[in-house]
């Protein structure tokens, strides 16, 4: 970000630089009636209803720079809010993205940015409909909301689940963590080397084989396409959360505001080989990781048992479980038939840094 | 904020905090159907069209904690996003609020910015409806994202203004930026006595008779009252903006989104008493004060010419001068009758700090 060819952002000013940033948006829902460029955005939802969600990214919690690059960076902010509106068994529509930056960072860093905000919104069919652009005394911050719609009736909350439910899963879990795990590892041999004096060797990290890891941390992908399917198939979940926290995390909440118990298999819990792999080079239990590993933006579930045989054949969906009464617990069977209580031991962004 | 009584945010952990912050939150509005609690709020907006704002404050851009009380401060990160609401001709009805603290914060401190959020949202009739709380590695970050409602047909853009039409302002200007001169001010002569070595003294900053600019600048009002009153009067004005970077920036916007320019005239600029004595003391032009200083959030608007013996009798609402012809520029007449271009001199929140 110190490229000495970069352009300051002050030649262009506040409105210069939103003016340069959003020009090119063309709105692509019916629902934005007016984007950028007034005191508010205007939407028309008409008969569906209104679902909102918004984050709070900090430089150093949530993202390292290091290895993060802007454009990727931007494109995760926007997926993570995309995210929990398909949780909702929604659809994203327009997205308004906050901004404040440092004097590290140039327009073309900004730039960046916005490009992988615009490359998820394409993907995703959502507008940029507004957005705050200030300048920060130390730190990247990026602030996005996503405001989707949801048909009366059809919008899934966490409070659904009831006994017998089948609890699903989309994908495979603890990627993400591992491929954070990676990073780190990586960073922390590259500062040693600096720190012994060798700081004009080109440094190559070894990610080879490690590819889907570091992709799944890096730019993770909302699950849009579960949300078609499961609708393709008539089904409309019972409960549902997108896992940002943990498994064990999203279960302990569904279960808790649907007044209800769990049991999941963890032989069931749906693995990527690499993930399996980088745990073990690490040392580390692969199930853990997939319990309580965050930011793989999956799907979590539950739907009514006599869905079963359409579930169980539907592409990239896997039955870990089930819902049970509440006075029966929140519990993992692990493989050699033992049981165990669930708990949450999730990342906590409001950890203090010390 | 270092009070050893005050109690570490950590102790609560994400969802703890969340729910100390929200657990009393009773949903005021009809269109806010689901609030704080599952990955999305959900709300109906039936027939109204949806009006969406965004801001980003950061600490030592935007406010300064030396002067700036924490309750203060959420009151005005909320009515900064209703004035936007206000300035569409619409009316807020939810808040979402994303905060990032380090680690000088206790969970105290978060209430006091909630205080301050919640007295803002009774006020106005706003439902806080979610929100997101991180850590931050340096300073304090409010990001709000208001939502309201406008009814079809009378949403007010900046772009509606037409030759002949009326230039109107609501209450008084510059007394925003005249507060913020006199914080500044004792802020200076404060830290010239810690200097002096003189920190054990009890330091008393002379406000007396400075109160109203004072408040302006730390407690802005959003003013419903000018909306009702338009609405009561029967009059949908052409253009609307509110003044958050000083009224030459917003009406060069307004002129600039209708195509037309504009006369305003030096003597019908409103101003206090306080603002005018402060810039005075200051040595400083006090129209340059009213033209230039941001912060007031006085609603800028323009009406039709046929409603003008309607408008001059109401309540706190001032015609300033009124629009013309595109190439006749967008002009300020002096008091001594002589006419000169306006141009931007607000405040930049991009200019970057040295």
């Amino acid at each position: 970000m110190t490229d000495k060819n970069k352009t300051d952002i002050s030649t262009l000013g506040e409105f210069g630089l939103i003016k340069h940033l959003t020009e090119n948006i063309k709105l692509q829902n019916p629902s934005s009636l007016k984007g950028v460029g007034d005191d508010c955005a205007v939407l028309d939802y008409q008969d569906k209803q209104v679902l909102v969600t918004s984050d709070i990214l900090m430089e150093g919690i949530h993202f390292d720079l290091t290895y993060c690059p802007l454009k990727h960076l931007g494109y995760k902010a926007a997926m993570v809010n995309f995210s929990d509106i398909y949780a909702m068994n929604g659809m994203p529509r327009q997205l308004v993205v906050n901004i404040a930056v440092d004097r590290r960072f140039s327009i073309e860093d900004i730039d960046n940015i916005y490009a992988g905000l615009r490359l998820a919104c394409e993907q995703h069919h959502v507008d940029i409909v507004g957005g705050d652009t200030s300048s920060s005394l130390t730190g990247l911050v990026i602030s996005p909301t996503c405001i989707g719609e949801g048909e009366k009736g059809t919008i899934v909350y966490r409070s659904g689940a009831k006994d017998t439910d089948l609890i699903c899963v989309s994908g495979n879990l603890g990627a993400a963590y591992m491929g954070l795990q990676l990073l780190e590892q990586e960073k922390t041999v590259y500062s040693e080397q600096l720190k012994e004096g060798k700081n004009n060797i080109a440094f190559q990290p070894d990610f080879a084989g490690k590819e889907y890891i570091l992709e799944r941390q890096l730019k993770p992908e909302a699950r849009r396409d579960i949300i078609e399917t499961l609708r393709d198939a008539n089904i409309l979940p019972t409960a549902m959360m997108d896992i940002s926290d943990g498994l064990s995390s999203e279960l302990l909440h569904i279960c808790k505001n649907s007044n209800a118990g769990c049991l999941i298999y963890e032989e069931r819990i749906p693995l990527d080989y690499q993930t399996a792999s980088m745990a073990e080079h690490l040392n580390m239990n692969v199930s853990t990781c997939a319990l309580n590993g965050g930011e793989d933006y999956e799907l979590l579930f539950t739907v009514d048992l006599a869905n079963y045989e359409t579930v169980k054949n539907l592409k990239d969906i896997h039955i870990i479980g089930r819902i049970t009464k509440p006075e029966l617990g929140c519990m993992l069977e692990t493989r050699d038939g033992q049981n165990f209580e669930l708990k949450a031991q999730g990342w906590n962004p409001l950890k203090q840094q010390q």
